[in-house]
């Protein structure tokens, strides 16, 4: 394909996007399909010749959309939101085409300093501490990881790196090996200290926790995945008091910041503890600015994370923060803790059902009095119906139905169906158990 | 910004990226800027109300382009390539649009089930052992990756878990911490069985390597990041010898096959051992088809890798091998095997250089007969020229220049280019060395 048949694609690809875009709402949001529905579709292997750009695209509705479960969707209300946003979705394009892997500076001084900036700028919009910022001329400062999972990792591994070393310093005598063994990581029942855990969005108390651990010289990493980005409210950042006893801490804006994934973004005091971690200096790697005894715009991706490789990541980041604004991205925070209010309250007024833990954000955990069994039956019924999509959690042995405001355009219209057709079910439900 | 906005803006960024594309050869490949060149030029924080997109789209050439070191432009020869093709950027403006995370079957039937039948057709084109493959019945599969790294991480922790409940099986009184003392990694000077390796592409040899992991029960993960999508050519397929006595096998099509990054593939002849390391299964991400006992189609993100989220990147794939054909990929692969070649006969008609190493694929490795002093000198004059881009790499205490073919749109004329000017800064530094 040259550039002038990319023109023509790209732009009925643009289409085929804003078409999707804005007819999801009348697709399933659930799809049809039984496990191993595609493989019978297509050829069970590769073409030798090149096939047209119209037999692709026709293949998306015929192949792909049947087997899609539709994230986007106003009626999905599952696990937690992933971003989507147009103007994200224009810097992926860019991204594509200047095609550079981070690495280094050297390998795109761009990639390497965009990213350190649009870190400070989030970290400001959260009022993060001085200290997790990069400034000109500070020790902390920011990092895109691809996930929570990929920070928790990094910031263990960041951390046994610094407690090996302060040990062996101290007594010179003891082997890594030995020192090893006697490392203990304190965890919550969910990992790490965590704000806004997935089953229901509860919140640890980072100021009972933080103190603790800084006397006792513990590596505190604080994981926000998916409540982090409500902190750039004012009156969410209460969430996050405590934060400044942290070593590292992490969300995901690719979550429910309209920046569409991957964009896991996490703080460190002091990025020398991850840089120790992580150093590696092949020779082809080295350029002529890293021996210059300048402090280099951090993060090159190098020693900061798990892949060698990253993407220019931060210009999703440039483009939704710009294109939105700061009101505009608080806005949409605020809009969906809304919704989940007006949920909770058409939930908490019907009296055969109860709410099973403190609406915070966006979630609502919500069942029907009554046995496991029960609210076991009405889920399989809401998936099975297909209209809108749920998923449950455990919450202290009880089954419990978890209804997460996701999609960028659900409006309270959506919400209220939604809440109609759940009452519905759970009428079924009761009358078939009383029978 | 609302749909009728995007098909406007979508479409002026298609023309950028069609132009930035057909323009990149004017473009200098490495830029002028210095380390925190970047941070002045915009807002210390980002802006309360949304800026407009000309205002974005202006700030990419004034603020960006600037600081990008132009990895697709056909003067880079610098690291290994990085793939970039027009079908892969249309496919990942879908997968922008599903905007889907596959972390299990029913987060997105057809995320899950694509990426099963394009590994089995990559697996397919570089002739893998049935073994590897999913098919209908198989116990093999492949699953995408984020980088090379992550995926040696994976093989590891697979290899770790199976040994240990192998041991823990024999030896029941075994703690897993005595267990893990003993464990032992082997690997070669470059970590893992590695085929073409970054310094200079050179290739362990399975078939001696292989047999002995066998017999002594030891996982065999092979790397073949750069070097893997050459064996989609018969007539570089035994450079893959041996593959059938590895557990796992890995190769980067983001680097050397056109699909854009990140695309790492991967492949297990038992997928169990994977699943076996990572299994979670929290009730919210259960759904009604796990528990069937039928075979799921792999690979469902979740029991396969780090992190929980994954886009849907098999379409990247789709979209290539179909456009491009296996045929297309093959002359892809050739052309750029061609063109090394070509500047290694070049280099070999001047005396004053040497040949580093045996040129198997894209890579040549040469350098100036004589002190390392005077390589650094030259690979300074032409990383400082900026005409072209090389990095260096260091073979038994050597200091050699790396040329690799990288670009998608190089033309002998572009390789004869860089050789002529490669020549002119040889004999001025040269001339410096005898005054």
């Amino acid at each position: 394909m040259n550039s002038s048949e990319f023109r023509r694609r790209g732009k009925e690809m643009v289409d085929y996007v804003a078409n999707y875009m804005e007819g999801i709402e009348s697709r399933q949001v659930y799809p049809d399909v039984e496990p191993g529905y595609l493989r019978p579709l297509i050829p069970a292997t590769a073409p030798q010749e090149p096939d047209t750009f119209e037999d692709i695209i026709n293949d998306i509705e015929k192949i792909i959309m049947p087997g899609v479960t539709h994230w986007h969707s106003p009626y999905f209300f599952a696990y937690f939101p992933t971003a989507s946003s147009y103007p994200a979705m224009l810097a992926d394009m860019l991204c594509g085409a200047i095609g550079c892997i981070g690495f280094s500076w050297a390998a795109s001084p761009a990639c390497t300093e965009l990213e350190t900036v649009m870190m400070d700028w989030l970290g400001k919009m959260l009022q993060l501490p001085e200290a997790f910022l990069a400034g000109n001329q500070g020790k902390g400062g920011g990092v895109i990881q691809g996930s929570a999972s990929e920070a928790t990792l990094v910031a263990l591994l960041a951390a046994r790196t610094k407690v090996t070393r302060r040990l062996q310093a101290a007594s010179p005598e003891l082997t890594p090996a030995a020192i090893m063994e006697k490392l203990v990581a304190y965890a919550s029942d969910q990992v790490v200290a965590t704000l806004g855990t997935t089953s229901c969005c509860s919140f640890d108390n980072l100021l009972e926790v933080g103190p603790l651990c800084n006397k006792e010289d513990m590596w505190l990493h604080i994981d926000a995945a998916y409540a982090g980005s409500a902190f750039i409210c004012p009156e969410f950042r209460p969430l996050l008091h405590g934060v400044e006893f942290a070593d590292s801490f992490n969300f995901n804006p690719h979550k429910w910041l309209l920046v569409n994934f991957d964009c896991s973004a996490m703080w460190v005091k002091n990025r020398t503890d991850l840089t120790g971690a992580f150093k590696m200096d092949p020779v082809y790697l080295k350029h002529s600015h890293q021996d210059s005894g300048k402090l280099l715009p951090s993060p090159s991706g190098l020693h900061w994370q798990l892949p060698l490789g990253r993407r220019f990541r931060s210009l999703k980041m440039w483009f939704v923060f710009r294109m939105y604004g700061v009101k505009g991205l608080q806005a949409y925070i605020r809009k969906h803790v809304q919704l989940s209010h007006e949920f909770e309250s058409l939930v908490s007024q019907d009296p055969r059902f109860e709410i099973c833990a403190q609406v915070v954000l966006g979630l609502v955990c919500f069942r029907l009095k009554g046995s496991n069994k029960l609210n076991e039956a009405l889920l399989q019924r809401i998936n099975s119906a297909k209209k809108i999509h749920l998923v449950p959690c455990h919450l202290r042995d009880k089954f419990v139905l978890r209804f997460a405001i996701c999609s960028r355009t659900v409006e309270s219209s959506h919400v209220q169906l939604a809440w109609e057709h759940i009452r519905e079910l759970a009428a079924a439900v009761l009358s078939a158990e009383r029978e």
